[in-house]
C-alpha cells in the first residue's frame, strides 16, 4: 500500500464529464490498495475568467481581494470530483487551502507556502477516505487567503506530497510525459522514462511548459518522487522525474532539447563600462515587473560595453521605452531591439562529463546556415538566440545531431 | 455616527456596473459618518447555475460537497465590491463567512447560526474601513463551510447586526418597501412606512418574498431594527419593520393582504378518527421532504373525519402519489387534490383588538361569489383558499374592504 498525491490540472476537470472520468481513475488506484490524496486546479478557462471580471471593476485588481475570488475556482471543482467519487461509492472529502491549513506567507497572488498541517488529511485517509485538495491556494497567519500564482496547483501537490511523505506525486496533465522536444515540431521526439531534476528545471525554464518550475523545485528539496502522466489515456508510465542521475546505465549526452518562441531581444549599445550599469539597465525593467530571462555583457571597449537581455514578447514594446527614458541618464549610445527572435538550448546533466558538447552544437547550426545572435549556457544547458524562422529546422537539426530520436 | 449593517441581494450585485452603484451608496453612508458593514449575496443566478453543475455529478448532491460549491458565489461578490469600495478611496476588507467566523450547527444546506466572532470586524470598522462579508455561508465546530439555506444573506445581515449591536440593518433589494399587497395586482396599494415583526412573519410566510422568514424571527428575536429599502433609488425610507406596535396613531385594523399562487390542495376523506392519524398522513409526506402549509382537520362524524392540507404546487403530484401509497394502510377512503387553488390572506395586529374582522373579510368575498374552499387563521391573520382564478378579484376585493388604499 503507497501513499500517492494526484495533482489534476485544468483541462482535466474542464467539465462533468471529464470530472466523472478523474474520480473514475481515481477510485481504481483506491482500489489496488492505494491512500489517495487528489490536488485539483480550478476548470480551464475559470482563473481567467474571474481575473477578467476583477479587472472590469479595478484595472490593477487589489492583490488580497483577486486571491479571495480566484480561490473560488478550485473550491468548485473540489466539490464536484468529491460528489463524483461518492456517487461511485468512494468516500471522500474535499478541503479547501485553508481547510488543511496550507499556510503561506502574505504576498497575494504569488505566496509561498509555509507549511502545511496534515491532521485533517491522515485522519481522512486513515479511515478510508480520498482526500481532495484545493491546489493554487492557501491561507495567511491572519487567516487571508492566498494563491500560489500561476500554475501553483502543482507546486500544492508536491508541498502535499512533501507534508504527507507520500510515496509518489503524481501530475496528471494532457500530455503523458516529458519529450525529448515538442513532437509537433519533431514527430521523431521520443518520451523519456526519466528526467533527473535539474534537466526538468532547465526544460520547465525554456518553455516546455509540463511542470511549473516551483513545483520541480519544491520536489528537489524535498525529494519527492515526481511523475508527470496523462490524464487522458488509461495507461502509460509517464516521466519520473529523479533526484539521482540514473548510474546503472551510460547517460545520454542531452536529454532534450527545449525552445521558446515568445523572446524579443533588447540591447543597450555604448554604455559607460562602469560599476552599476547592470543594476542601471534592469532596475528599471524590474520595476516595471517585467521578467528578464537571459542577461548578456561582454567585454567592453573604449570604456563603453554593449548590454543585452531578452524578455517575453509581450513586454518588448514597454521594455524598450523604458530603455529609451533610461538612455541619456546612463549616458547610452543607442537601444536597439528585435522581437522576431527565439530561444533554443540543449539540456542535459551528460554535458557535465563531455566536453565538446557546446562546439558540437555550433557546428550543426552553422551546417544549416543558422545565424547566431546570443549564447549563454549553464552547467547543463547551452542556449542560443536565433532569428525566429530558424526555430523548427534549428530544434529539429539539434534533435538528430544529439541522437535523441533513437 | 451609527453603526449599520447592509445587506444587498443578488440583483443589486448582478454584474460590474451594479456593484460600482453599491459601492457608491456605502461610500455615502460612510461619508455621512457611519460604520458600515455590508453582506452581500450572489451575483442573480450564479447559485442556481453552481447547482445545476453540481446536479450533473451527483442527482441528490452531497449537501456538505454542495455548501463547499455554493459558498463561492458570495466569495466573489465579497471580492469584486471590497475592490469597487478601494477604486474610489474607500478602505474595505473582504471576509468570508469563515474568517469572521460564523459559526454554525452542521446541517449543510440549512444550518443555524450559533455565534458571530465581531473581533476583526470591530477592529477593521474602529481603523476606518468597510467590511463587507459573505452572506449565506458560515462555518461548523470542525471548519466545515456551511450554507444558511435560500435567502440566508437576509438572516446574515440580521446575524451580523445582532452581534456588532448594529443601529439599523438595512436590506437592499429590489422593491422600495412593504406594501399593503402586490402592486401589480392592485395598484392602489401602499408603501408601509411601518410593519410589526409579527406582521412581517405573516406577510412573508404568505409568499410577498421581500424577506426570507428566518431573517424576521431572528430580528424579533434580538430587537434588531430591520428596515427594508430599494436599492435602485437614491431616496426614500423603505419600510421599517418594528418591534413595538405603534401606540401613537390607531392602529390600522389590517396592514396588508397577502397571496401565495403556488398552492395545492390535498385531501384524504374518510380517514378513522383515532389519535396518530395525522401523524401517519404527513409523517410520509415529511420524510419525502415536502414542506406542508395549511393543515386543517375538521370535527369528524360516524368515527372517521376528513383531513387536508396544502402544499407547493411543485410538489402536488409527488404528494398525492405518497397519499395513494398509504391510503390502504390507514383506511381512508379516498385521496383528492387540487393543484388549481391559490391562498388569500388578511393581515394585521389590529385585529386582535376588532372583533368582526373574519366575517367582514368573508361577507366581502361572498358578496363578489367568490367561493371559500378552506379557512385557516392565526392570531393575527386570516387565510382562505380560492379557486385559483378568484385570486385577483378577491385580492382587490379585500384591499378596498379594509382601506388599504386610503
Amino acid at each position: 500500500m503507497a501513499l500517492i498525491v494526484q495533482k489534476y490540472g485544468g483541462t482535466s476537470v474542464a467539465n462533468p464529464e471529464r470530472i466523472k472520468n478523474v474520480a473514475k481513475r481515481v477510485a481504481k488506484f483506491q482500489a489496488q490498495g492505494h491512500q489517495v490524496v487528489v490536488v485539483l486546479s480550478a476548470m480551464s478557462g475559470e482563473t481567467n475568467k474571474l481575473i477578467a471580471l476583477a479587472k472590469e471593476i479595478q484595472a490593477n485588481p487589489d492583490p488580497r481581494e483577486l486571491d479571495m475570488i480566484m480561490s473560488t475556482g478550485e473550491q468548485v471543482t473540489i466539490g464536484l470530483l468529491a460528489m463524483a467519487l461518492k456517487e461511485i461509492g468512494v468516500k471522500a472529502r474535499s478541503y479547501t487551502g485553508g481547510q488543511v491549513k496550507v499556510l503561506t506567507d502574505s504576498t497575494f497572488t504569488k505566496a509561498r507556502i509555509l507549511s502545511i498541517d496534515e491532521a485533517n488529511m491522515r485522519r481522512d485517509l486513515d479511515s478510508g477516505h480520498v482526500v481532495v485538495v484545493a491546489g493554487f491556494q492557501g491561507v495567511d497567519e491572519h487567516g487571508n487567503i492566498t494563491t500560489l500564482g500561476r500554475g501553483g496547483s502543482d507546486t500544492s501537490g508536491v508541498a502535499l506530497a512533501a507534508a504527507l511523505k507520500a510515496d509518489e506525486c503524481q501530475i496528471y496533465t494532457d500530455v503523458d510525459g516529458v519529450y525529448t522536444t515538442d513532437p509537433r515540431v519533431v514527430p521523431e521526439a521520443k518520451k523519456l522514462d526519466t528526467i533527473t531534476f535539474e534537466e526538468m528545471l532547465e526544460m520547465a525554464s525554456l518553455g516546455s511548459k509540463v511542470l511549473q518550475i516551483r513545483s520541480v523545485e519544491f520536489a528537489g528539496k524535498y525529494k519527492v518522487k515526481l511523475r508527470v502522466l496523462s490524464s487522458f489515456q488509461e495507461e502509460g508510465e509517464g516521466t519520473l522525474i529523479t533526484v539521482e542521475e540514473d548510474k546503472k546505465m551510460e547517460q545520454p549526452i542531452i536529454s532534450g532539447i527545449a525552445f521558446n518562441r515568445d523572446e524579443a531581444k533588447l540591447t543597450v549599445l555604448g554604455v559607460p563600462d562602469t560599476p552599476g550599469i547592470a543594476y542601471q539597465i534592469l532596475g528599471a525593467i524590474a520595476e516595471a515587473n517585467i521578467d528578464v530571462d537571459m542577461i548578456i555583457q561582454n567585454v567592453g571597449h573604449d570604456d563603453t560595453t554593449d548590454f543585452s537581455f531578452t524578455v517575453n514578447r509581450g513586454d518588448f514594446a514597454k521594455a524598450q521605452a523604458i530603455l529609451e527614458g533610461v538612455k541619456n541618464k546612463m549616458g547610452a549610445r543607442e537601444v536597439t531591439g528585435d522581437s522576431k527572435i527565439c530561444k533554443v538550448s540543449a539540456v542535459g546533466v551528460g554535458m557535465r562529463s563531455h566536453p565538446g558538447v557546446a562546439s558540437k552544437m555550433f557546428k550543426a547550426l552553422a551546417d544549416e546556415g543558422i545565424n547566431i545572435k546570443m549564447i549563454s549556457t549553464s552547467e547543463i544547458k547551452i542556449s542560443v538566440v536565433l532569428d525566429e524562422k530558424y526555430l523548427e529546422l534549428a530544434v529539429r537539426v539539434l534533435h538528430r545531431t544529439f541522437e535523441l530520436d533513437q
